[in-house]
């Protein structure tokens, strides 16, 4: 089979205006990046499409393909006759010169021009990137020029952020040298999916919200213990300036000229994991089906975008589409990755408790209607199939088989159609929340750990008690949580695969994002910039004479 | 008078499209990045338009307005009946934020869409920073996977950078934390402009030299002190690939639709000064009449164009402008910034010393023709202009008054009318090269040190001299040198303003840049990450609620 790049540089795309027609986008509010991209800055937004989820079981190193998924989900939408659109997060550079590569589907079900979606696309996480790192260039010139605000150098919330895997940055110190060299201090720099920056891009709904989150960033306590905010630094105008086309939703298309919106891009650990809520309502006003994508597992990336998301935008989906694969499934039931090519029914069964936990939390907790997208692979046999949708229907949930990573739509078709039915049958679905805004912090975590994750017992240690106190002494306990955990499991420990049960969370930690407005709650070590790999994707790319690009995946 | 961005947002530009027809670039080599500016991907390059280089007087903080009339002479040759164009540097983040502005222009001289040049505009500085730090993050990686190259983390070339002013990230120490963090080590962050991958982009001639410039990036010594070059860890394809849309020119427009190409922005001092090698080519190859412009004084701007630039790709300039202000002559004459709107004949007579030690720079040395542009200021008397005049006619150059910030291209036209004359005249110039590259480094040294700055001695430190034996060893010693010195004065003492003679000079350094393809010689301390000021222009932009912004200049 031909490579991601090699299929997708096989297609002329169509004009990126013609794509912006279909969905009937003012031409006005339309700004061409280029011939296959746009920004899209239209203001009179009004949601009417119906919207559909698209989340996974517990990931695994043999991959599931949500994205791919949630691509080919659309085209075959599309091929069926309806007015259809993916919205996806924007591809991070760290991971495409590390190990994952890109994150722009796969075979034939991609977003395309790929390699410029997967390099630089547009310019929004470099912005985002400039805006934070402005900001703390911005704190450490204040207490470089006198600390008029008296911040304490020791008591710095902020960190730098780069969008590459560098892990000689993760702990840094700063400010060396002479007198004219600034203050000295620890530092560090996140990944810039991870920043509090990407969060509120992601999560602002106009520029004057844009703003004001910005503003209400906490970069440091003062020496009083007091909190100091980005706008006591007066730098919200000029990080939204930064962030002003960044901002604005980016318009593609899929492999099949399809109407892609592929928009920030925050992790799902450290924040609420999905595309921009200005490109999904974007998207839900000028199509009739909109499928879009949370990260990681339902656990971790659905949760959010039910929880955070939805509740704040009074958003809904009329179906939520959990993808897996068998292969998936017999690492979940067990299997190492190198047997994965074995037929083994009996891990098949096994794994498939995570898949029904997934399930369960869905319909049973959030009271949403779901549908099982099966990835199929061609080492699957139809009895481990089989046993996939037996476990699916125990639970009253269909599974369909896709093959939309060899056949594009074409190979979504059953699945689009059940999704069809679905939505008709769920014309306005009511999310059943995890918890309530006015519960306490350590209910609200309590709650998710407990509903969504199966924990026996969740502890707080004394500092996450304390934090827990002064963020609702600071008149934030109304926040939702976002719970920072290991994506590999249902618990705090990645090996614990499948449905583990009764385990204890411990939480560590909790951080005040008073600028994206939810509180982290810290499960664990969670890896908030990556590093590279002994031989990175990056030694194995050519860029050749004529420009066009090899061993880009 | 109105601002900088209020006089641009009252222009609505050409469609990009249109500027590039102008030009007779072929449409499928015009890549639209929105309505108004467009990348041009033109391979055919054959370069047949007059050059007419801009530079100025020794700096001061009186300004000299050096890109005001780049673009207002530009304007003016096309007011005439030219078909001209500008070439100039990008500006850079850091000192939009900071003190010193945007870089495109003032008044009614100006390129637009200015907000959009001075943030962001296509990405390129930001895919730069991605491409040098990508590097950074492979050296740091292959050191902490095993260290098969043996690079001696003390012995590390390379710096890490960002597009910002951020004095805390001067000195750093980077892979703190535990044994999965990395290797610790010191560090810094150079601000972008300053990087050797801004100047290989400058001065690659296409995507193979590009490639092999990016390869021969020194990054470190090994433990026996051999060199490690970007190839040794195989990034030249990656940092390539990360480059491949910022090595196209971008073309904008002036504010009278004049074509404008702005691409690439090194500095004058650790690197070469002036807009992409690429740039230029493509604007002499569909226009007639090319302005560039070069960093800096006349002193290290344009030597380094000629020298540098032009040597490297058969170019020269068929004109030299020198731009020079009475209020800055005024400085050069010993009068403070507070006293220039006081009448001062006797200051200016003095300050003239230094424009004509430029101008003998280019006549006597260069053996070019130069003109002079004397940048009218509202309390310029007739005497002062009339002084300024004379000590140019006794070298036998012209000089004109320009008001382009004040009139536009119509306050340029007896200079644009001056440089056609010249232009006529010259039309196959030959540069005299102030060293051969067969030279020896220290000579070549030496002799830019006295012929153009009018040094009386120059003298080595034993490091410096070590530092030469050595690159000389490795099979350098024929590539062109870079001065790294002071802005401010033709020595290496920044308060020696006007034309101070008979000074010595101390080379306490020299580097190898062997993918930018020349040595940099340091001769004082110069500022490669320059800090934020007590209140930074940043504090005062606002972006409002319909995206536009106030208080940009």
């Amino acid at each position: 089979m031909l490579t991601d790049i090699e299929i997708a540089s096989k297609i002329i795309p169509q004009p990126i205006t013609k794509i912006a027609e279909k969905l009937g986008i003012p031409t006005e509010s339309v700004e061409p990046y280029g011939l296959k991209k746009a920004k899209v800055n239209y203001t009179k937004i009004n949601p009417k499409a119906k919207l559909i989820l698209v989340s996974a079981i517990t990931p695994t190193p043999a991959g599931e393909g949500k994205t791919t998924v949630s691509i080919g989900l659309t085209d075959a939408l599309s091929r069926i006759g309806k007015n259809a659109c993916v919205c996806i997060r924007e591809p991070s550079l760290g991971p495409v010169f590390g190990v994952k590569g890109g994150a722009a589907g796969g075979g034939y079900a991609q977003v395309i021009p790929m390699e410029e979606i997967n390099l630089h696309f547009t310019g929004d996480i470099h912005a985002i990137s400039a805006a934070n790192n402005l900001l703390a260039a911005m704190l450490d010139n204040h207490i470089h020029q006198g600390n008029e605000l008296r911040i304490h150098p020791k008591k710095i919330a902020l960190k730098r952020c780069i969008d590459l895997n560098d892990r000689a940055l993760r702990n840094i110190v700063v400010g060396l040298g002479g007198p004219t060299d600034g203050q000295v201090r620890d530092d560090g720099f996140y990944i810039t999916a991870a920043s509090e920056v990407m969060a509120i891009l992601c999560l602002a709904s106009n520029i004057e919200d844009l703003k004001t989150r910005l503003g209400n960033i906490l970069v440091a306590y003062n020496y009083d213990g007091g909190p100091v905010y980005a706008r006591d630094l007066k730098a919200e105008n000029a990080l939204a300036i930064l962030l002003r086309e960044a901002f604005k939703p980016n318009l593609v298309q899929t492999l099949e000229g399809t109407p892609a919106f592929v928009h920030g891009g925050p992790f799902a650990n450290i924040a609420h994991g999905c595309n921009s809520v200005i490109a999904t309502k974007t998207a839900m006003t000028f199509s009739d089906y909109v499928v879009t994508e949370a990260g990681f597992g339902a656990d971790l990336g659905a949760e959010k975008f039910l929880d955070i998301k939805c509740r704040q935008n009074n958003l809904s989906p009329s179906c939520v589409v959990i993808v897996a694969t068998v292969r998936a499934l017999k690492m979940h039931g067990g299997v190492s990755k190198t047997n994965l090519a074995t037929p083994n029914a009996e891990a098949v069964r096994k794994g498939c408790e995570n898949l029904k936990k997934h399930l369960e939390n869905i319909t049973l907790n959030f009271r949403l209607t779901a549908v099982v997208a099966i990835n199929r692979f061609e080492a699957d046999t139809n009895e481990e199939i089989e046993i996939v949708k037996q476990a699916c229907l125990s639970l009253g949930v269909k599974a369909e088989i896709t093959e939309v990573f060899l056949h594009g739509g074409a190979g979504g078709e059953a699945l689009a159609h059940e999704v069809v039915k679905l939505c008709e049958n769920n014309k306005n679905p009511e999310i059943e929340f995890l918890y309530d805004l006015s519960d306490s912090i350590d209910t609200k975590i309590t709650k998710i750990c407990v509903k969504n994750y199966g924990a026996g017992k969740v502890t707080f240690s004394p500092k996450a008690r304390n934090d827990i106190s002064k963020i609702t002494e600071m008149g934030y306990g109304n926040l939702p949580v976002v719970i920072a955990k290991t994506q590999y499991s249902f618990s705090e420990d990645p090996t614990l695969v499948g449905r583990p049960s009764g385990f204890e969370i411990n939480i560590r930690e909790v951080q005040l994002r008073s600028g994206s407005h939810f509180v982290v709650a810290i499960a664990g070590d969670i890896m908030l910039m990556p590093g590279l790999p002994k031989i990175p994707a990056a030694n194995n790319m050519i860029l050749n004479a004529d420009g066009s690009i090899s061993g880009l995946s």
